[in-house]
């Protein structure tokens, strides 16, 4: 028999917090095979909810490598700053997850808090300090207690398995309704090589912090600056092309980590990531990346649609993009999808407000396959009744030609309901 | 008898729609003295919805100057177009401005609008087309019909006089729920000069667009170039420095009218915007637009509180001024205010987001006069529910220091409430 997991927990006063859970959510998360060379573990440390798990600990075989994109906030988190120091030399051996206190915000309590949790999972996992990687995610300006979970390192590096990825997975969720997980298999050298991965979401409610949060497993043996320039290229069009509120936290991390196990199958080294073997790898990540990120934005708070914005016929890709998130994070777009209303109207006016050129008498504009605007104006064989029921759809296509160049991008997003303020406007508990 | 207004009319359907008025709305509009060489009318032209004022003619005596500033959206309207190039010679004899219809995204049948108003305009007026000003708010992408109002113009230019202001005022309205208006009076040259300025606000409501209008009136003699560069002086900390949902209009249009009437009283020409008599005008100038800003504010649509944003210690005002947006235009921030929630990290992640350098370790804010944080951490003496008792009040201000400069700018916006989304996802009637 398996339980189905509510989305609610209960807060430190007692309060059964319950959350709806989003309509995209899965009916069970996927099942993630081994990946040799990593072990999990997670566990409930009470670091602010009773009755979930809260802690996550992997364990990496020596000679595991890892490449690592961080936020771009000016005020970035002490772990995000820890994670940074140690990728210069890229060598993993742990990696330890909070939720519940982003240790963000926090002063030298923070760098404090962030030496003490490196030393004790040094210590759990029989390896350096420097080889441990960290990241914290839930309220922020609150001090991080380690003292709730530092002492619990040991046990878990004890109990680490191959198989607990849903249990990671679900220990680093803040407001997800539902844990992310994403598997694919490629062949390399005759032989299959595997890339994992889990996320947490950007998803917000009061009290905690939007974080995206993501973690990337493969047994493929990797240089270190393979796997940099494997995780790079692959947020580029995956994690960097979404948003939901176009807000930004303090701690975002995405970790690529390879144990390079898969060399004692006959796979030998990728050391470019743009080769034959290097794009068949940096092609399975990029993939999990995308879903990863799909489950993110599906996971949206109080979303109802999921939807892609490809603009075209832009400046370059960097045009077409700043104009897709002009769209796609315009509250007035927003809300006028989350009210099923084909207000091509608005995206104009998003387009308009990017900044980047766009010919306004040549812009057109598709729902879907139906096309709007054309030319600058409605399309005459436009009728609104096509367009409205295609809006009525839960995934929805936006493609807006801006008549300018070639360059083309899409991004994802979700829309804007009366569910999101109720959700981010509570007191915080 | 005054007649209370309420903020309610008739859609072409003949169904009613009724706005909440906005909790900040006056109790009675402003009452603006005459100003020699302006003539104002206003009518019901049917453009959109029946019932309420939708057509506004303003005149001007010869000599009138006018100086502009209109939006920066690359998808501008055809109406800011014909400003634009009007610009160039800067004289003024007539404003036409319609409400129902932007006129917008509508092609070469936008511009043919534009043109056949002018031409009806410069005729009542008696007039050159060169010297007539056009603005338009309301639906976009729906060809503006001006056979609706043309033939009235003529009609309008008989029956205009000194004293309509709050005609004009309600002419121009679209989803705003009270007319805005402000006079100052200065002396100069020992004479009182007067300013009078109308606006409408950037509120929206299915199915009309964002879009922020307002006419300033003088009867100061400016040659034309004082004109341009006390409007664009004018709208820097006020038109320019407010912020309801982050989005652009295509129409936006600021311009100033400044007929040289007082000439006759013995004001001498302002031709230096900078100079003593220069800068008294350009201050009054200056208060009616802030005025006016923060009436347009208080009319954001679902609003419930108005939040002043002042950020200091950035590298420059430039830079105060992006995070101070970057602040104001976070759902998450905007959703913590409508909840009366001192939610102080996620001003931190608005700052961390702007891009702008802060130095997080000594960045502080305070909510009025409550220090929250200091030298990048929680206050040790705060103490939350002050704060909380603070976010009770319907006008706050937030300041924040940055701690890197001594860049300072203020920003104003309101908060994010669930009936914003509400109004904004209606299907369009």
């Amino acid at each position: 028999m398996r339980a189905i997991w509510l989305a609610a927990f209960v807060n430190l006063a007692g309060d059964w917090i319950i959350m709806s859970p989003s309509p995209f959510a899965p009916r069970t998360p996927a099942e993630l095979p081994s990946i040799e060379g990593v072990r999990l573990a997670a566990c409930e440390a009470g670091i602010r909810y009773q009755g979930r798990k809260d802690l996550m600990l992997v364990l990496f075989a020596p000679e595991t490598v890892v490449g690592g994109v961080f936020t771009l906030s000016r005020t970035a988190s002490a772990p995000v700053e820890w994670c940074r120091a140690q990728l210069a030399h890229g060598q993993a051996r742990a990696l330890v997850v909070n939720s519940g206190n982003a240790n963000a915000f926090t002063g030298m309590k923070g760098v404090e808090a962030v030496q003490a949790t490196a030393a004790a999972a040094a210590e759990a996992a029989g390896c350096d300090q420097s080889e441990v990687f960290l990241a914290s995610t839930g309220v922020i300006g609150e001090a991080l207690d380690t003292a709730r979970f530092t002492g619990q390192l040991a046990g878990l590096a004890q109990a680490a398995e191959e198989t607990a990825w849903e249990d990671a997975a679900r220990a680093i969720m803040t407001t997800d309704t539902y844990p992310k997980l994403v598997t694919r298999t490629v062949r390399i050298d005759g032989q299959d090589v595997t890339v994992n991965g889990i996320a947490k979401g950007a998803g917000m409610i009061a009290p905690d912090m939007a974080t995206m949060l993501s973690f990337i497993f493969t047994d493929a043996p990797l240089t270190q600056a393979a796997a940099q320039v494997i995780c790079e290229a692959g947020v580029a069009d995956t994690f960097n092309a979404i948003t939901i509120d176009g807000d930004t936290s303090t701690s975002d991390t995405v970790l690529v980590f390879a144990t390079g196990a898969a060399s004692a199958r006959g796979v030998s080294e990728i050391s470019d990531a743009s080769d034959a073997r290097g794009a068949i790898l940096s092609g399975a990540v990029e993939q999990v990346m995308r879903d990863l990120a799909h489950q993110v934005v599906k996971d949206g708070e109080g979303l109802s649609k999921f939807i892609a914005i490809t603009v075209q016929g832009a400046q370059s890709e960097k045009a077409a993009r700043t104009i897709g998130f002009s769209i796609a994070n315009s509250p007035l777009v927003k809300t006028a999808f989350s009210g099923e209303d084909p207000n091509w109207g608005r995206i104009v006016m998003a387009v308009g407000k990017s900044g980047e050129a766009a010919d306004r008498d040549k812009l057109a504009i598709w729902f879907g396959d139906i096309r709007v605007a054309v030319d600058g104006e409605v399309d005459p064989a436009y009728i609104e009744d096509h367009a409205a029921a295609y809006m009525k759809g839960a995934e929805l296509e936006v493609r807006v030609n801006v008549g300018i160049g070639s360059g083309s991008a899409t991004v994802w997003t979700c829309d804007l309901t009366p569910e999101y303020i109720s959700i981010n406007a509570d007191y915080r508990s």
